[in-house]
């Protein structure tokens, strides 16, 4: 007979939903993974139930589903909307919730933004295992930062949107209006992949080795990182996202925010430099499911027990 | 007999140490009360230990101590250096200890920034009373930020020192090279107090009412307070410090913020709008000394009953 609760753990992204269950991260199933498109909310919620009814007729019943959601999201648990993606450009999505659907299964839910628990993740068991606070920033169609810091994720008002800080602009870059609908050149609006194909009609990672527009976004997204560093103070700052990784930014990205700090703060002494200070996801692709994983552990841990 | 537990308060600043006892912010008798110039810290530190002494003395031990102190200094508590202020331009106070001098008090200190404790304090007390999270910032000589969000003050890395964060140019300044002497141009260069003067020759309460410095200053700062929203999703964000009120600048500080953020968070409907998003002290010039008797509270509600 098992022991171990058994918790359901959800990436629900733009394009697709991954959906799994398990023991914790690191203990998924073979037949406990599905990744579903997203397409209509309806649709997709109704499959995503599925999935988990077929978990749980074999497995037993779930302990916790912990949701790490595309945003903006309402994240507030003392909210009367809850649980609901906000106002989103992606149809048909704005308004829903994306927790409502999962209170059939009667057991704890927790729902938090992708990005924070990816930085959770990471914090816990990747790139800052052991450390107290941790930023993590993807850099893909849109740009989005999650942080841990004081033993928990950042949530307020609504929860960090880093993507749209304004920045200063690259003295070769003046001309570019940005492809923010919101904010025109704001970060997102210059460093996305979408902004870089705007500009160089191209993909960050066909950009020539000695193309100026490395270091153009690599500042851009150093700037970020130097902010992240002054305002949050975080032990650790995790860059991930098709645009660095396949645009091979993060040594740019490090020069450009060692740059601007010029010493103040003690990344050489006590985050052993940028190349520790700065860095790769250590969990790859699986940290905002690791941390939805987390989100259901922690979730079930502060119910009183049943 | 006294029964409720005496403690001890420092807001240690550039320019005076404002020394406290009593039973909590609310609760300072006459003759505890103290403010000392800063001098050289051997001296300085010295009187400080004297006027504890004395309230001792005549009102008993006491139960903890709570330092708010400038930056930069090492609140880390599980560092060497905790307790120390680092490498500052003020003359000999560059690794002194704040802390080591009140040990022999035989009660916890607790030390954390002046500007987070006067987030502790507007948040639980002040401008902020009863919200999970709130900025305070302060505009002077300098430009400090202290954050309080998921029931304590920021730290990880150092500290918050959202002063130097790198600010997008106002076209009406875009020939001024900025005061500070690490960053040049960056927030605190181009809006503190010296970088008024070093413009304007003036202080910000002069500057005539249609000057466009108080546009160019409140575009800066609302740059920080959009960049404290995004970052941090704080529920409200408080301004202090001469520059901003002498120099009436939270009107202009609200409308760049709004300005840029556009609509983007949901500022109108779950803060009650920007007036109330981004507002004064509550707590006047008492936020630090009110701070640092959190501080005390909290440090000695954590200790083992002696």
């Amino acid at each position: 007979m098992r022991t171990s609760p058994l918790y359901g753990a959800i990436e629900a992204g733009g394009t697709k939903f991954v959906c799994a269950a398990g023991y914790g991260p690191g203990g998924i199933a073979e037949d406990c993974r599905a990744v579903i498109p997203t397409g209509a909310p309806g649709p997709t919620l109704m499959t995503v139930v599925e999935f988990f009814r077929q978990v749980a007729r074999k497995h037993g019943a779930l302990a916790a589903i912990g949701v790490a959601a595309f945003g903006p999201v309402d994240i507030d648990t003392r909210s009367a909307t809850w649980g609901r993606i906000l106002a989103t450009p992606k149809p048909g999505w704005s308004d829903v919730s994306v927790v409502a659907p999962l209170e059939r299964f009667g057991c704890p839910v927790a729902i938090d933004t992708d990005v924070n628990a990816a930085a959770l993740a990471e914090a816990r068991l990747g790139a800052g295992a052991g450390l107290g606070s941790l930023a993590y920033v993807t850099v893909g169609t849109g740009i989005g930062g999650g942080v841990f810091v004081g033993d928990r994720t950042i949530k307020g008002l609504l929860h960090p949107e880093m993507g749209h800080i304004r920045v200063a602009r690259d003295p070769r870059d003046q001309d570019f209006a940005g492809t923010c609908p919101f904010h025109g050149d704001c970060l997102e609006g210059l460093a996305s992949g979408p902004a870089v194909m705007a500009r160089w009609h191209t993909r960050a990672e066909s950009l020539p080795e000695h193309h100026p527009g490395r270091e153009v976004l690599g500042g851009y997204l150093g700037q970020l990182a130097a902010t992240i560093a002054l305002m949050i103070s975080c032990e650790r700052i995790v860059f991930g996202g098709g645009v660095v990784s396949g645009g091979r930014l993060l040594p740019y990205i490090r020069q450009a925010a060692s740059q601007w700090l010029g010493g103040y703060l003690p990344v050489e002494a006590r985050a052993g430099g940028f190349e520790r200070y700065i860095t790769a996801p250590g969990l790859g692709e699986s940290a905002g499911i690791a941390g939805a994983f987390l989100l259901a552990m922690q979730t079930a841990r502060r119910q009183p027990a049943g």
